[in-house]
């Protein structure tokens, strides 16, 4: 039976709760968005008392669907003011579906501001802890030693000491399923430092003993899971690929989401020198296939020692498995894992850097500080836009980054504190944001429909809130790639209402590639909810009402359409190869929410 | 003949045009106001091209009524994203009066940021003027270069290294009347930053040959300006007072504006240590009691080269002459005119700093530099409040703002780019902004009226957009000392209303205690305003209509009523001594503006 756990951190106490009727639906996001609608003043100061943090797995959390074990974070974004979900894999949202919890709320702060606790669930437990040894320490090190504390292999999320000192860069980690690795980051919107505002540093579920969730209708859910499981194996994107021969060539499993970097470097939408160029020179150098590439030489010589590695999952049970374990060159030790698409580009496309050693360290440092990756790269180019550093010095950025070790470091606060504040103490009016959240890996004046969700999605810049990509980039759904024909406004709602369904099941976003190509991968997926639910629920219905209340959180707190637009010079600086700008009318952008 | 000046900084020329007709009524803040609401897009980068400054004299600047040569800047505020006036004393308002100039529009900016310009302005001349040699050194050395160039005493305008890098502190500086000291600042909202970012360092006027402007009906006029001086000399804030024996007390001619110090202090409305107690032991000790027995104490011992003084006009033709000059207290010189006291609080009792030679040397940095003092002071008290430097630490202060000269320091821009961003940071919670705009020194928890006026100014918080503490504490127009009994709201719409028709005559604010407490203070005042246009103006209706166009302004550029609140700790952090919180209604703020 699912239940929440409410835990307040004023007394440090805590209660069950049943999941209120009208929220029966809910899980991943559709959970932390209703209970952060409901519960938190929308114009509260996200890192006073008042403001929440609601812990919440997807819906088939711990379910054997494929690829649905994501977790959900939601708040008041301290980054942008807005209200805010961000999703990741890793154990912990497999470990909660187990226990049955559908929520944890966190609540509250303590008065005396000395401690630091971690908040332990189990079957049996519920424990907050005064953990001060897990405070001010990398996150390598905290999950190592909360690995060695339980031998049970838990789940563990929370925040780096970029989160406890609340700066609004600080993404909420969670472990990985193979190593110690901080690797799994809800990281976008600033949670991480709302739980460091609270003084929790980290949330550890261990499902020892405990029974997978069951669907109310098996047979359905069955059907559903198995249909699903079909179209990803058989999506170009999705599945495994091998030529003729044998030998693996593109997709997600075989080159990561960092398949991407040489696709949008040939389509001219690839954001470099902090989005001043569509395409940059070195992408090569550092993209999926260079990491594939680094991949097989470090095995060849190192063998069964060589830690590289390419299709591994996120989270248990997922099939799509694009993970991607970067290696030292010169020792085969595991350097970075994953290396994403985003934040390649972030941290190396960006900033002009093309050494992939420097990329994977930049990776790493942020990983360890519990810094999202595209805020930090998106920062580091203030930095050289500025002229700090120089575009394309990567010992530079390494060196800067790690002044974010520092507890007195004003540059180190600086650097975690997000582009737009970095931008703004340094004069730049270049500084790629929306309301506050620096934009993601896709340059909006090439790719109109991504500019639009990045102008109107509720979170602030965002790609994931509304992946247009698939369709304006790969095609997925058909060819839409003139941009003069499309309907942008369209395009984006209906990517944003199809991914705040996904993002509250537990799947995995890139489901969207098979589910949006192959009929039976969208009924599998409404199948395996509905199996599960035992309840019919609409993917489009379903999502508006999540998109709806998250709206109704934002003009609350203040937003209005001038918020839903795109920084000055996307519309005035054309960007080379094509010299295009961004000229999709406000009226367009309005049109995206005009009836909520 | 008035006329409007405009500037185009993208092609180096200028041109003359007539003053509109539906600007005829309108100068200072109203034509500011008019110009920026009609001509600057809401929602622009306010520090790229599309911005503008303007720079209008107030409508009786140059002629001989009294207290009148003020002068407003206006365009859209990088510090706080709505539409901002600042004014200011000085030459400036008098020279551009005479010279028949209602208005100088700055459009565009350089396309190679490489030179940077200054605007001369003469009777038979205008030219844009290549002057490297006034960029990036201290304004007290540009000043001085300027007046030995012109040997006429032009008035000067411009902005400092601060604005030149477009920190969002810069305030717009001008030239006292009697010495080369940056001393008026126009410093509030970061416009000098708005000046920097079009390359222009200097807007010079130089009145010689000119006549001053004439009434149109000269017997109104004429007495309207002496009913207006008579009720400064009677009314006690605004006169001079002298006891039996001929001693001066009270009063703003012997002690500046920071006769407030002890006023407030003893109020319990006076902030200190970021805005956590209402209290400062030290307060006397920078009181303008303080200064006025240092000037007499280095007067009696220097003769005839002590430089120190009280009771000299900001601007020619200022009978109420409230301006001191803090002198060192070893040598007699002049260390900084005027120390004003909201600066005297930004840079003292906020940062519990009691040592009245650190507050004017603070003072002296953020003059040399062109940084607004409030802001300044504010910003400081966020290094404080993360533990940066300490509380009270004078020193540890003045090295701190230091920073801000070096072209490559991240401190220096950090604290040149305003609380918010400093706080933010710093991941501190008690940031005291509204809008962006940090507040000035008066408590708004036992003051509840000014805390309306912080609240919904148009302005971001702000003192001098609504002055209830005229009423409030000073007891101007009959005791409203009952703050339960009080109608918060109408009492700072009014006060808003009032000020904005002031901020447009070229009256310093300072009339408003003899024209509200002494009827012919306002006949005078409404006679000037009516001779010299040689029409009837009614005071309420101008006012609200210049707000109207202000909040107009801010509604296009995203602004709603969930920007008109203070920060959440003014409402749950009781002050000391008082022990009160800001509990007035968030509807009675709503109320201000309803209509509008």
């Amino acid at each position: 039976m699912s239940k929440i756990l409410r835990v307040n951190m004023n007394d440090m106490d805590y209660k069950w709760e049943e999941v209120p009727k009208k929220y029966s639906t809910y899980a991943g996001r559709a959970m932390t968005t209703a209970i952060v609608h409901d519960e938190v003043e929308a114009t509260c100061d996200p890192l006073r008392e008042n403001n929440k943090v609601v812990v919440s797995p997807g819906l088939l959390a711990g379910t054997p669907a494929p690829s649905s074990g994501r977790i959900s974070f939601g708040g008041k974004s301290p980054l942008t003011g807005t209200i805010k979900e961000a999703n990741a894999g890793g154990l912990s949202g497999t470990r909660l579906g187990n226990l049955g919890i559908r929520a944890i709320v966190i609540e509250g702060m303590p008065e005396t501001k000395k401690d630091w606790y971690s908040l332990y669930v189990s079957k049996d437990d519920v424990e907050l802890l005064k953990t001060n040894d897990y405070a001010g320490i990398g996150l390598y090190d905290l999950i190592g030693r909360v690995w060695k504390k339980y031998d049970t292999r838990p789940g563990i999320v929370g925040c780096g000491v970029a989160g406890q000192r609340k700066n609004k860069s600080a993404g909420i980690f969670g472990n990985n399923i193979e190593n110690t690795d901080p690797g799994r980051y809800a990281g976008r919107g600033g949670l991480g430092a709302v739980l460091g505002s609270k003084r929790l540093v980290a949330i550890i579920s261990d499902d020892k003993g405990a029974d997978r969730p069951k669907p109310k209708d098996k047979d359905l859910f069955d059907e559903g899971r198995k249909k699903l499981a079909e179209a990803l194996d058989e999506h170009p994107v999705t599945g495994k690929l091998e030529d003729d021969d044998g030998n693996p060539y593109g997709g997600l499993k075989n080159y990561g989401t960092n398949v991407l970097m040489n696709i949008l470097n040939e389509a001219g939408g690839l954001p470099s020198r902090g989005f001043s160029s569509g395409r940059f020179n070195g992408a090569s150098k550092i993209s999926g296939e260079a990491v594939h590439e680094l991949v097989d030489k470090t095995k060849k010589k190192f063998g069964d020692k060589a830690e590289g590695m390419y299709g591994h999952p996120c989270h248990p049970g997922c099939i799509m498995a694009c993970s991607n374990v970067v290696p030292y060159e010169k020792t085969g030790k595991a350097h970075v894992s994953p290396l994403e698409y985003e934040s390649a580009w972030s941290l190396g496309t960006n900033l002009v850097i093309d050494n992939l050693e420097h990329v994977a360290e930049l990776n790493r440092l942020c990983n360890d500080l519990g810094l999202d990756t595209i805020e930090a790269g998106n920062t580091i180019a203030m930095f050289m836009e500025s002229g700090q550093i120089d575009y394309g010095d990567g010992e530079a950025a390494i060196k800067l980054l790690k002044e974010a070790y520092k507890e007195d470091s004003v540059v180190g606060k600086l650097i975690s504190s997000g582009a737009k504040i970095a931008g703004e103490t340094f004069g730049v009016t270049r500084i790629p944001v929306v309301k506050g959240q620096s934009l993601p890996a896709y340059d909006p004046r090439p790719i109109r429909g991504i500019g639009v969700t990045y102008a109107t999605s509720t979170m602030g810049a965002d790609h994931t809130s509304g992946y247009t990509i698939a369709a304006e980039i790969l095609g997925i759904k058909g060819d839409v790639s003139d941009p003069r024909e499309m309907k942008k406004a369209e395009l984006s709602r209906n990517f944003q209402a199809t991914t705040a369904y996904i993002d509250s099941s537990g799947y995995c976003l890139f489901i969207a590639f098979a589910i949006l190509d192959i009929d039976k991968g969208f009924e599998g997926m409404t199948q395996t909810v509905n199996g599960f639910l035992g309840d019919e629920v609409d993917v489009t219905k379903y999502g508006l009402k999540v998109l709806e209340m998250e709206r109704d959180f934002n003009r609350n707190a203040g937003f209005t359409k001038e918020d839903d637009r795109l920084p000055e010079f996307f519309r005035t600086e054309p960007l080379p190869p094509h010299d295009v700008t961004f000229d999709v009318p406000d009226d367009e952008l309005d049109a995206v929410y005009k009836d909520m």
